[in-house]
């Protein structure tokens, strides 16, 4: 049996962790073996990297950044997610690339092309065989997140950021619609459910 | 007054740190401003960086390595070297790129092609004005590190490993060489000092 990578993408209160759960569901009880995992993080080095990154007070350079989300996606790839698909499992991953692009590209300013760089140097060509972008305004996304939550380095960012990481998300889509499939994520989650399983009957 | 970029190289033992810090008195009693720092370190990231690699009890894959010790210096030029080279200062750097070629590359097996994409990626063209690449022989490095100290990760590596690390930093001295001066290190500290002086005198 062929594994299945699947990422799921969006601004912070897009949704996307309830929707990973069900769809990690979706899979086992068809039979299917289901790696959940994200980014950053899913190894012990990938989540030193995370904690490192989100709780950074100081600046951290965005091209820093975006060398630190590659190494921790080099060391994912290469002890969870490249070894799960070969078994053939279903691969559920919660942020991947386009999320380096969307958030340290457009949303912080390092050059798409320089990205494209270290993209092709980590993953040598390998994509994931679907991506669900849950897109909301980002108004939304901050009005999800509430108050009550402890709001991390990059959630308490402002609105017009998380609006020009949407704009990336987006652009990611027109560049790659046969990988990338936009979910409108603003109504109900049963609703968006619907989507995501219309989408996923197909896998 | 130009900026002067000087980094010191060599495999563990091969007396680095004392020459270093003689190199800095060296320049300030000639009036320089120097800001001694080390790779991987240098920042706050950097430093945290070195503890998460030097410490690291699992392997951590060596690209991986690479793409961390390249964070660490994207970090590094932007916050100390670069601003330290605009005002004029004498930068002294213990170890820099051509230890990643020399120890991820080399001692570790990661393609330097590969390695030229992160150099050109992060440092877009820059290098150290002068290179002091301070050689032994593997087995005296050893020898002088003892076992009295602590061994960090690195160190623990086998002499064979150091041999291929040396003869990575031989390559790039090949490759470069009017910036990477090899001074012999072998004989006693006075003797390696005249070698630095008559070096360090030009510049």
């Amino acid at each position: 049996m062929m594994g299945l990578f699947i990422t799921i993408e969006g601004i912070d209160g897009a949704g996307k962790t309830t929707h990973l759960k069900w769809l990690g569901s979706y899979f086992e009880v068809r039979g299917r073996q289901v790696v959940v995992t994200r980014e950053p993080g899913g190894t012990p080095l990938g989540e030193s990297l995370r904690k490192l990154l989100l709780e950074s007070d100081g600046a951290i350079h965005p091209e820093t950044e975006s060398l630190l989300m590659f190494a921790a996606r080099r060391e994912h790839l290469e002890r969870v997610i490249t070894p799960a698909l070969r078994e053939g499992k279903v691969v559920v991953c919660d942020r991947f690339t386009d999320a380096t692009f969307a958030y340290q590209g457009w949303g912080s300013g390092v050059s798409p092309a320089r990205l494209d760089v270290l993209e092709e140097w980590v993953q040598r060509g390998l994509q994931p065989d679907l991506t669900l972008f849950f897109d909301v305004p980002a108004l939304v996304g901050q009005q999800r997140l509430g108050s009550d939550r402890q709001r991390d380095r990059f959630e308490r960012e402002r609105t017009d950021f998380f609006e020009r990481v949407r704009a990336g998300y987006l652009d990611r889509a027109a560049r790659f619609p046969s990988r990338i499939r936009i979910i409108d994520a603003t109504p109900g989650i049963d609703i968006v459910r619907q989507s995501l399983e219309h989408i996923v009957a197909s896998y």
